[in-house]
C-alpha cells in the first residue's frame, strides 16, 4: 500500500510514504467519527517545499476505503505531476495550493463535512463569522494560552466557482493570520497545522467546539 | 459462508458470491450505524438481467448476524427460485421487483429504518415530500453536478399492502425519473445505485442529510 | 471462563454454558451502545423450569468485564443455590423471578439503563405509560403483525422496596399479558422474549423507539 | 511499554506498572468516548502513600495515542521527581496533589472534557452547582444506597490561576466531604476513587447524568 515511485525521468518527486500512511491513517479516524460522509472532504500534506509539491486525496474515494495509493502529486499550480496525470483531484484543489503559498509553516490540510459544520454554517453565514469564546479548548488552536479569549471563524458562501473561493479566502487570511480554521456554508470545514498532530489537534478542537454551540442553540 | 448452488437441474441460476459477499459486509456496516434495528430493513442487487433474478434478504434476520446465506434468489414476480421455497422475503419485496423493472440500470436496492428516516417521515407525510436545499452532499445524488439544487425527497404513507404501495412508487417514479430515494411514514428510507458504491453514497448522502434537517428543526 | 458445577451433592443444577456464553456476550453488546453505565443493570436467563432455576448477573460488575463466572444460580424465591451462596444478586432480583413465574414462555429478561429510559420514565410517569404508535418497527414486538397497532409501555415509580413492586408489576402483567417491556421512572427498561433472539429484538425495538420519541419531544 | 525505573540512586519510587497499565487503558476508553478532545484532560493515580507520589499524565498528549511512558512521577508539591524533570506535567497538577493530600482513600483521579460537561458548567456556573435527583444511577455514587437523594455537582469559574482554584477546592471539599466530582466552567469534570473501578463508576454516573440533564433542557 505505499506508494513509491521509481520512474525519476518522468517526475522528480516521489511521495513521502511516511506521511502518506499517516494521512492515510487520519482519513479512517475521520471516517469513522462521520465526518466525511458520501465521497465528500479532501486532504493534503506538503511533500516538498522547494519547489512546492502536495499530496492531495484523489476526488471521488469513499473514505472508509482510502488507501495510499489514492493520493496523487500536484504542483503550486494544482496540476497534477506526470506519474499522475491519470487522476482527478478534488474541485477544491485550489483552497488547498492557496494556503501552502501564503504560509510556509502549513505542512498538512485537512476539510472535512460534519453535521454540525454543515449546518452551523449555513446558520452563521448571513453574520459571516461564528464566535467561539469561554472554552478551555480553544487553548488547543494555535499559540493560545487562556480561555479568555474569543476566536471567530470564518464562514463563506458556498459556490462552485473554487478560483474566485480561493483569492477571497487568500484575502481574509492575509488579514487574520491567526486563522486556524474556516467554514463554508452547507459544506464543511478546513483546518491545517504544521504536522499531523497539530492538524488533528484544530481538528478536533473546531468539531468539538461546533458540538458545543449546536447543542447551546437547542436547550431552553 | 459464500452460497454456490452447483444443482443445475433445479435453478438456472447461481448466486453471484462475489456481490453477496459486498452486500453482506454493507448489512455490518448499514447495522453498526444503528440504521437496522431489531431484524428489519431489506436489501437486495440483481443477479441476472435477462431473465431478471435478485438476491434478497431473508425476512427475520438480526442484520448484526446476517451472513450471505441469509441471501435468496427470486424471481421477477417476487417468488423464489426452487433452490429457496423453503425461504421467506420480506412483505416488502415488490418494491424491489418494481425498481428493477422500471430502470435497468439499477444493480442494488437498500432500505434501512434510521432513526431520522423514521421520524421525519412521519412530520413531513402530509406534505407529500422533505425538501433538500443548499447542501454540498447534495453533489453526491447522482448527476448533480452543484450544491445549487433543490431536491425533494417523497414520502409515501405507511401500509401493509405493499402491491399497492409499489403501484404508487412506480407510477411516481416514471413521473421523477431522477428520484434517488423515498421514504415511508414511520418506517425507513429506500435507496439504490447501478451498483454497491453508488448505492452506499446514496444512502450516505440521504441520512447525513436527514440528520442535518432534524436539527435544525430543534434549534431556537 | 464457561462455568460448570460439578458438585452434584450441594447442587443438581449446573449452569447452562451455551445460554452463559450467549448472555455474557449480550452483556458486551448492551454496554457497547451505553445502555449500563456505571456496573447497573442486570441480566437473566431460565436455566431449568423444573425445578425453576434462574442465571442472575451478580450485582456491581463494570458490564465492559462482565464474565461468564459473573453469573449465578438462584431459586424461585430469588435465594442463591448452594454453590453461589457467597455471591449477591441485585437487589431487583424478585423482578425477574416474579416474570418467570407467570409466564413459563419467558426464558431470558434484559433490564438496561439507556438516557432515553432513563429520562421519558421521569417525564411519562405521571401518565402512568408511554404510548407508540405509528411506527413499523413495532411489528418486532410480539405477534404484531402491523404498524397500525397502539402499543402502551407501563411506567412505575422507582422504589428500592422490590417486593412491592414486583408484586405491583405481577398484577398488571395478569391484566396486560401482551405487555413486552416496561419501565421504572429515573431508572430504566425491562424487556424479555422466549429466546435471547427475541429479548434482543424487543431491546433494540423499545430503545430505537424511545430515541424516536424523545427527538420528536425536541423539534419546534 | 510498562515503564520500570531501575536507577535507585536518582529515584527512591518505582513507576506501579499495573496501575500505569490499567490507567492507560482507561484513558483509551475515554478517549473513545469522546471525553478527551484536542491532547485535553488530564490524569493521575497515587504512586506511594508515604512519601505522596502521585503519577500523573504528560502534558499535551493526544490521548488516542497514550502510553504507559507518557505518565510521570511528581512529588506533593507538584515537581517532577529527579527521574522525570525533562517533563512537564499539566498546568493543572495542583487540582490533583491537594485533593490526595485531603483524603487518604482517594486513588485516582480522573479529569475529562465532554461537550455535556463543558456547557452545562457554564449554564450553571452562576447557580455555582448542578443538582441531580431522582435517578437510580446516583447509587452508583459513593455510599449511596437509594435514589432518594439529591445531589449537588459544584461549578467552579474557570482560571489559568490554578493555585488559587486549588485552595477554593480545598475550602469546599473540606466542607463537603461526601464530594465525589465537580465542574470547572467550560471547561471539563473532575471524579476520583479509592481505585480504577470505582473512579471509573463515578466518570460514568456523572457523564450519563450531564447528558440527562442536558436533554431534558431541550424537550419542549
Amino acid at each position: 500500500m505505499l506508494v513509491i515511485i521509481f520512474n525519476k525521468n518522468i517526475d522528480m518527486s516521489t511521495i513521502n510514504t511516511k506521511k502518506a500512511r499517516e494521512l492515510t491513517e487520519m482519513i479512517w479516524w475521520i471516517n469513522s467519527r462521520g465526518w466525511s460522509p458520501a465521497t465528500s472532504t479532501n486532504y493534503s500534506f506538503k511533500n516538498s517545499a522547494n519547489p512546492l509539491v502536495m499530496a492531495i486525496s484523489q476526488s471521488g474515494i469513499d473514505k472508509a476505503k482510502f488507501e495510499t495509493d489514492h493520493l496523487m502529486l500536484i504542483d503550486e499550480s494544482g496540476t497534477p505531476l506526470p506519474a499522475y496525470s491519470h487522476m482527478k483531484s478534488s474541485a477544491e484543489t485550489y483552497l488547498h495550493t492557496v494556503l501552502y503559498q501564503e504560509n510556509p509553516d502549513v505542512e498538512v490540510i485537512l476539510h472535512t463535512h460534519s453535521i454540525f459544520a454543515t449546518i452551523l454554517s449555513q446558520r452563521y453565514l448571513a453574520q459571516g463569522h461564528l464566535l467561539l469564546e469561554n472554552y478551555e479548548v480553544l487553548k488547543g488552536l494555535g499559540n493560545i494560552k487562556t480561555h479568555e479569549v474569543a476566536v471567530t471563524i470564518p464562514v463563506f458562501e458556498n459556490t462552485q466557482d473554487i478560483e474566485t473561493l480561493s483569492e477571497d479566502f487568500r484575502k481574509l487570511y492575509r488579514a487574520q493570520p491567526d486563522m486556524q480554521g474556516y467554514l463554508i456554508a452547507g459544506h464543511g470545514l478546513y483546518t491545517w497545522g504544521k504536522n499531523f498532530a497539530v492538524a488533528k489537534r484544530h481538528l478536533e478542537v473546531l468539531e468539538f467546539l461546533l458540538e458545543c454551540e449546536y447543542r447551546k442553540l437547542c436547550w431552553s
